[in-house]
């Protein structure tokens, strides 16, 4: 439903699922699922889990094996969840590496509502490749766009780590009607960088999600992965977003946690009549947007 | 000239004019051209004044008699700026309230070189209309896009005030080549508003707009005047961020100021080479950015 039609109390309460993933799949599934038991016990609605929460984060190497712990969706894990889902009658935002077809794989995230039904998903559309980051090696680039999905606990869109740094896919989704963007995600400092460079990352990384918010009006979950994984110490700091980009809660820097916030959504009406910046964009004189780079001349 | 082309020290000081005009537009010009001198004197190779720095911010109420301040761009004021250009030998930025003919007026800036010469002109894109911030009576809505301008101490790109909160407005610049966005403003808290109230709109205002250094690897220079004019106390607190959005200087909230600061030019370069943004757009799936909303359907 959208905000004009929804009924009944506005606040909607979240669940950020910030784990440390253990090597085993399975291991990590079961904290999972216990995560989200206890998310929902504390009176989580909308439980989200991290970037590719089943696996440790195996794009630090570019290895041909690692295709193996692909699925499609539906499949084990998303069933999982939706069992989960139906159990609770709840939300749940998962995070899966998907097998689409030989050689064609995804980094995707998977909506699914309290019946246990798939109500939406998600193909990460920007990839990242940096050392540590090699993930144009594994995932095809998205095809399904920027869309949300209506939940009986508001409009949701899912966006996924490194789209987190592009003002058009947080705009392109608010403007489908997204009320709450999510994104699960798996950063994290290199060995041997600087406490003045990590902090200075971390700082950039919270800034650019809460523009979001202020840019579009709109609530933002960011989760994220914590721990040490090889070479990557994952910085946890997951947080959540008011639609005029103040901090409703945030997680720490160094231990698994289940962050609970509440998101009043009668806020985003409000916070774009205060300051409606969705009024008064220039649509027609947005077009460049498409180009890649307009070549100085002069 | 564009990075690739510059040789030379990278570095530019650039001097941020902070001021309360006083009733008296020639006063208002003269302590702006006292400013220009001081900032020269500490180096300033760029100078920014804040915006419509002639007059106190008259679109506090609609009033046609105030349409009498305008003037035409070249005109007196341009003048005077190329005179204090070609004197000190740098780079002016002025905002003008410019007369185009009878009835269409603009928020416009003007881009004045170290020869007096007008190197490039901007018209305000996104016009606020919000109690005391009247600017859609007073302002047509600019018609040259977004651009930026070489300069011999860098390519410039020029936005105003509420263009600052539209993340499409820094993208087209910072993709026309632009490597520092000076952001002239006008912006306060109205008479009333509690202190809470007042540090989250300071915050998001600040906030958003270092989020354009992050997501284009540009510098941001926000220059912003201070001091009350009748219900509104405009609070100053203009800044120079980075390419990655980190603080490099900042004015403080109550008083005139001149704020100096060095903007290293190759930190653009080597931002976007670690944080490679600019590679990774999706320009395949940004055509919706021109569309005013996507009505959700389900």
């Amino acid at each position: 439903m959208n905000q004009s039609q929804r009924t009944g109390p506005s606040s909607v309460r979240v669940g950020l699922l910030q784990m440390s993933p253990e090597p085993s799949p399975a291991r990590n599934l079961q904290k999972a699922l216990q995560g989200i038991d206890e998310a929902a016990r504390r009176g989580a609605k909308i439980i989200c889990l991290e970037e590719l929460f089943l696996t440790r984060y195996f794009p630090q190497t570019e290895a041909a094996r690692h295709f193996k712990l692909a699925e499609p969706i539906p499949g084990p894990t998303t069933r999982a969840l939706a069992e989960a889902a139906r159990k609770h009658k709840v939300v749940i935002l998962g995070s899966i590496f998907e097998k689409r077809a030989g050689g064609i794989y995804h980094n995707s995230a998977v909506l699914i509502g309290p019946e246990g039904k798939l109500l939406g998903k998600y193909r990460k559309m920007h990839l990242p490749d940096d050392p540590g980051f090699y993930e144009k090696f594994y995932f095809t680039p998205g095809d399904l766009g920027f869309q949300s999905f209506s939940t009986p606990h508001g409009r949701i869109g899912m966006l996924v780590c490194w789209d987190q740094w592009f003002p058009e896919a947080a705009r392109l989704t608010a403007l489908s009607g997204a009320e709450i963007l999510f994104y699960p995600s798996a950063i994290g400092w290199a060995a041997g960088e600087s406490p003045k460079v990590r902090k200075r990352q971390q700082s950039a990384w919270e800034l650019i999600q809460r523009s979001h918010a202020v840019a579009n009006g709109v609530f933002v979950c960011a989760v994220n992965r914590v721990g040490r994984e090889g070479k990557i110490k994952f910085w946890g700091s997951s947080f959540v977003a008011d639609p005029f980009g103040g901090l409703v809660a945030k997680a720490g820097p160094e231990r698994e946690e289940i962050l609970i916030a509440d998101c009043d959504l009668s806020k985003i009406r409000q916070t774009r009549e205060d300051w409606p910046f969705l009024r008064d964009r220039r649509i027609d004189a947005y077009g460049a947007l498409t180009s890649r780079f307009l070549d100085p001349r002069t």
